[in-house]
């Protein structure tokens, strides 16, 4: 089969692999469309070390192909959609209610991290019974695989968030996560959804995605502006979607005592992510600071994907672009230099 | 009446004041008991800014004195203790269920503050309905006194960390605030409690409070023996009880992923303090930072003093020197330089 | 002044009556708009025991006549909407989260119970600080009186039911508490709502505001429906937005184990009401059973109202009559009887 | 090998069996200890239906004699504990965080219903990587074993009860669970502990086991004498221990408005099970019935054994007999009869 690496930091091309065997808890998934992360260049460029001829990829669905003979619940030929996280579900992370972590920090991360990722014809799936998600016939390809990570994470972001009924929230960063975290507010009971953003094409989807106002922080202080539209308090909950230091402060400056920062951001650079100790309440001003992984497994994935199937939620005008699997080069080079205004593309296989 | 004062920063003494009058919902109380607060002397040192002739104090008992006219449920003459938070509980950060952060971030803190103190033979108190209570009848002065601030404070610590029933938890720093937080860890269901001290007399103190190790960071990394109790995962919870960044960092590093850091110390110095970066995850180990401020009410005092009743806590080892109000400069500079192995100076009026 | 009032059981009448005096912590607020609730029939019925000349309603909103002397935050001549509870913030009830049963069960339900109610040209409001929410400028009164009870009880049903992000949920009884349950549910981030409704012009409210399926229990049962819409496991959480014993024993039957049952209803008959042992998982099933009543403050009602001035939330059609002051007791007529489609009449001064 | 087996309703004996084998994800554990549980009563008498040679028993610890294929983190020899509650941690149910609802209500509980039991040679446990705990070196498998069930049940009782620090808990029903139940509340922060009992035996297990007074239900009304001992309020939370109806209405009449009854025993008789109305607030009064099965998994078994091996909390106070196995059916029979004070027999292998 063919498949898409990281022939080392810096180098990406096909190549020719196996298709890979089932353990008796696992199962192969023929992929069928799928889309580029932005995380996929951080981790070419060498963010998690070097890894060589890793298949990339953590966002695809597809058809189940083979299943371990102690999987159950599912079969052959079943449509599918498997979260960027797979936990095991088994160790002790996994039974303490934090299966992102599974066996370590952020262990629950294992595509084009410690094994194979799913940019392939087929890719492996471990704990098939808990991580493969049947897709509702109503919803095509192309939409259910924003609940592998996009939807999965930005509404993650929004449920940390602690938004009570009615309250305010400001999402920091309106790429597709923080467009995600903008629709999560609004179903998570959000009153008021201010989206932190200066690109065009951004702030107009954040605005679709349903923010009530979007701010943008070339043309004045977001904080300033936050807190003129909280009256001077801060809104509720703050969304921190970028991973970058100053809006992580800029989310504890805008936050009222007593709400909560929801960082969804991977923190790619320093030694260390500063709190501004005053704005923190020198310690004291019970503003909890939530970080979290996009959590995996079916059940989770089956409510997602129930969003879509309704029709309440639909990801699709993020999907700027769409290639061919033979033009995964292409398209993974468009997606690493955010040419063309693009947000997220699809691979059809 | 006589009043203890900071002058101005740096320079305190005992001055005459008229005795307080109480508004509607108010209440005087004739003090009793009192203990001296590391805090004040940060006060007199300029961290709040300068004040002049402002009453210092807030952990004191006493009587009831004087009632406002609309104050319900109380009478002159009852023993009562006042936690050193006094929320208004009618504003919408106390609606909220933030009373700490009444009004505004710390707003709960009025007393030695926004408004003269408790250290002083008579003391005014807001919202007295909600804000006295009233002290069983088997509990002296000299323990009830604890309530007002190092059990509340250091409960609280306990509470917020999130502790699983048998789980671990690391207390950095024993002084009052942290030997209560060790106490309110063992209360709380911890499994394992370790805290981290130097100081002999403090070590012997948590140990008596329920420590199960005490962890001397002069003599070896507090972060790497933590590691090593717990099978390199780190604990479930640690609690930050002293307010140096330093401590704020090795919590984090001490915790293990989906692990709760609850702050309790007032971080007095710096713009920033620090997270270290790969010890949080990234931003992604859900790793929670919990911060607070002593929770007041009569509601919750109630509940500290029935430990004082049933004698399953006892605080008094920790007032190791006594002194009368008419000594209480001395006590005041015995607790300032922390000499002769002072921890908490109980004052008799 | 002329108010509304429940002369005795069975009897109400309109009575001129003093305009009430302002204690040191109340406000007096001149009536602009109010509605009927189906509870004040109740209460002319007998359900709360005998009364004398008390004035009636609970759902009023008006303009401030007075002040109290001790109020903060408040001016005379503001518009303000008044929750149907209004607790006192201070008793150990309050203080420990639960205003709504302030000082004993379902205390913080006064008007109409325990002193006059706000069915009246002019009405009293204790502890006015924390309980008059101002209008928005946008926000017409007959907007802002669904916030007194209508959307704050719907909504509690809602938030009590523990919905997970794309959860399903059932809503047993559409009138218009239960049709607020509906948008409060999909407010919260259900993925489906199922309306249990049989009268027509319900069904086509409850749709209105959000229903996926309306289930009509007099042509089948609406448990086994439920559990065929989800795969015989039942849904995750259940309302009961009725107060009838055979609505919550379904409630209990329909909710899948680990699911929650949230009571909203009124249970006014029996000395008992049931639960279903076997469907209950003979007490073991993990299903949890919460209730409440209506949650009062300006904080909350100022979240409510923001849902009606960004135009998220409208109420207004339930209001299918309209009558002047004058014509309250037509107008009671028609809601006690629920004649001509009545659902809530709206009262103008 | 032999086992303890139910021939048939009402008739139980030991029988000879082939040691099970391991699926993939599975394990054999040669058994070592052992305790019989009243439920193991009820099901020879028919509660869950009739059985033909079923092996009984769900509370033994062993040694790991072989494991699966697919098992990891585990070895041949070594010495663990087996939760009663085994559930497969995959399935939708187990993925909500119900693993006690595996698959279905009550679904974890396997041992005894839907497979052989525990009392036996040797048993068979699924999913083995998260169901097997290790035992720590310095527990003895004759405490060890009550972590299975006891300890699971009673803490967990304690833990759906919403105990406020300081609160104040009345536990109904002081057999083993319920004794546990006293434990766990005290573990978990009780202010103060009744507990409701009439057996003079259990009275005094119940007082060591931390409560503050034990209330003898056949010398006058239990609920008068707990709103008696908390100001006519009721307890903040209550534990069903017992599984009877008339013992679950008296929680709900002991617990005051905002409290938790925490529902542990299993209720064995009858169609329904009623709430009293008026104690329980007509709905409204914002008490909270929790319910639930022992949760399982070597995660939560590991804390619990960490409170055995600080010595924290000794259960074998609770074992008033013992017995080789081939003893067990004199054993079962005096369990069965309550003969000569029993509490729990140990079984010795």
């Amino acid at each position: 089969m063919r498949a898409f690496v990281m022939h080392r930091i810096g180098e990406v091309g096909v190549m020719e692999k196996p298709v890979p065997e089932p353990g008796p808890n696992d199962a192969i998934v023929r992929t069928t469309a799928a889309l580029i992360c932005t995380s996929d260049s951080h981790t070419v460029r060498g963010a998690i070390g070097d890894r060589h001829d890793l298949t990339l990829g953590h966002e695809s669905v597809g058809v189940i192909h083979r299943l371990g003979s102690a999987v159950e619940g599912l079969r052959v030929g079943q449509r599918v959609a498997v979260n960027a996280i797979t936990p095991c579900f088994v160790c002790d992370n996994c039974l303490r209610g934090f299966t992102s972590q599974c066996t370590q920090a952020l262990g629950g991360w294992k595509f084009a991290n410690i094994k194979d990722g799913a940019m392939a014809e087929y890719f492996h799936v471990n704990q098939a019974s808990a991580n493969l998600a049947p897709i509702p016939d109503g919803v095509p390809d192309a939409k259910a695989v924003y609940t592998c990570d996009m939807m999965s994470t930005g509404f993650m972001g929004a449920e940390h968030a602690a938004i009570p009924l009615g309250g305010s929230v400001a999402v920091f960063g309106a790429g597709p996560v923080g467009l995600m975290a903008v629709q999560g507010a609004k179903l998570l009971g959000a009153g008021e959804v201010y989206a932190v953003e200066s690109v065009p094409r951004r702030q107009e989807l954040a605005r679709r995605f349903g923010a009530d106002e979007v701010i943008d922080f070339t043309k004045g202080d977001p904080v300033r502006r936050l807190l003129d539209l909280t009256d001077g308090q801060g809104v509720d909950s703050a969304i921190e979607a970028l991973g970058a230091e100053e809006t992580f402060m800029n989310c504890v400056r805008a936050t009222r005592p007593g709400g909560t920062i929801s960082n969804v951001g991977y923190h790619g650079e320093g030694e260390f992510v500063r709190i501004p100790r005053l704005d923190w309440g020198v310690g004291m001003a019970d503003k909890t600071i939530r970080t979290g992984l996009c959590p995996g497994g079916r059940e989770r994935m089956g409510r997602l994907l129930r969003f879509l199937e309704s029709g309440r939620v639909d990801p699709t005008p993020m999907t700027t672009h769409e290639f061919p699997f033979s033009d995964i080069e292409r398209a993974f080079r468009t997606m690493d230099r955010k040419e063309d205004g693009i947000i997220k593309p699809l691979i059809r296989f």
